[in-house]
């Protein structure tokens, strides 16, 4: 682990990022150091950067500190957070910001192959998303929603969990993004009002969009995925799970699917 | 400050409070190691613990070590971080959790005493509190909200900013809670869906049952805010600020506010 470029593993206990949940974090898989899906991570990175109005670090730095805690792990999860520091008592942001960098990477085996292969068994989350469009999207320190999604279900064969907004609208899984297939056209909820705009997520648009697949970003109601022709949800880490079953509904093949499964494969 | 009962000044870059903001913690003053308003903080710690399924430390323990960290300060900021600790890698909380438990106080010269004497200028934020009912009221540790709102403005003449909710209720300021008078009868905004509870805003409707001053707790617009007979926030460190400006409207006493503060004086 690197904290500010410097081994270590630990940070003060007077950061933001604790005091607060003020900053941001990626999870993306690396091999032997390169990261996989750098284009997108990095351009989601830059992006919720921006709508915390923290300083952005630059790209070449950050490669440079993924390659060095990563570089002997064949497939690593690697980590990347960013808060807004340290500064003065109370909330308001500090000037001349000193953001605290954390890289840090452990050796991963990757996801039951299954998962991918055969479809995953999805449950509705009764935890709701709240409207904040001031956040919506970006990969905040702000998580307790999804910790507490997340605790609804101890059940090992249930892999994830859909949850919806405090609207009504089913927004995303509790660590993934969520498309449906309809028609033959892909859709996926927008992420304007709240939810996570994954890296995973805008690569898979942009294959759809390279595959002249039909691509909407819709909001979609519970009744809507479980009619749908397929459904699947996919991160970084995961690639895309078909979703096999979802309460009452059992789904048994995903031609669209598999499509943009053999075209992400590879990964980058 | 002491982390878990020993001397340190950082925690794990693992730490879940960290990694999701899973956690929550208290701002008081200690006067020589005595915490002030403690029966109002313990209590609103031990329900946000609650709230957040994480286990409840010892109180006197916790009294031990607030008087260890700020034995030698006549007059002391201190402030308690619990959060859920370390753990496996995902949102789930870890069974066996082993929480972190953070006490620190650092020397306090006060507010400025003219905020309580004379009122406060006050102004509205533009930046609005997500309804979100299973996290309202507790003093977790996702605060992103707070620090965007208290970033809206930089003149040093303006205290503190009011808040609404998505629904265009009043429901605190920054870092205070609100409250109005209005025919004598003092009110202030339900924290059933955003907001925290502060350990002041207890103490005051505590000090107003014992007064025979009637208080109710109901949702106010801000036209009600504007048109109230007095306003005043309130929270552990800043005891009462009247309220001297909101936008056009100005106040020029407060008599029952008045009273309220000099019940209130003494703090604990």
């Amino acid at each position: 682990m690197l904290i500010n470029g410097l081994p270590g593993d630990s940070i003060s206990a007077s950061d933001r990022g604790l005091a607060y949940g003020d900053g941001l974090y990626r999870t993306l898989e690396a091999r032997h150091g390169t990261p996989l899906l750098w284009h997108w991570q990095w351009q989601r990175l830059a992006a919720d950067c921006a709508q915390l109005r923290l300083p952005c670090p630059d790209e070449a730095l950050l490669l440079r500190e993924i390659a060095s805690v990563a570089a002997e792990l064949e497939r690593a999860v690697v980590k990347i957070v960013l808060t807004r520091g340290g500064g003065q008592r109370g909330y308001a942001m500090p000037d001349g910001c000193s953001p605290t960098r954390i890289v840090s990477a452990s050796a991963w085996g990757g996801y039951p192959a299954e998962r991918a292969a055969q479809g995953i068994v999805a449950r509705w989350c009764d935890t709701r998303l709240a409207l904040q469009p001031l956040l919506a999207g970006v990969k905040h320190l702000n998580r307790l929603e999804n910790v507490f999604a997340r605790s609804e279900w101890r059940d090992p064969a249930i892999a994830e969990g859909l949850m919806l907004d405090m609207a009504g609208s089913v927004v995303e899984g509790t660590m993934s993004n969520l498309f449906i297939v309809r028609g033959g056209e892909l859709l996926t909820p927008p992420l304007d009002r709240c939810g996570v705009s994954g890296a995973m997520r805008a690569s898979v648009l942009d294959a759809a969009a390279n595959l002249a697949i039909p691509a909407r970003v819709v909001r979609l109601l519970p009744d809507e995925v479980l009619a749908a022709d397929e459904a699947f949800v996919c991160n970084s880490l995961a690639g895309i799970w078909p979703l096999r079953q979802l309460h009452t509904r059992h789904w048994h093949d995903w031609p669209l699917t598999r499509h943009l499964q053999l075209a992400l494969q590879g990964g980058s």
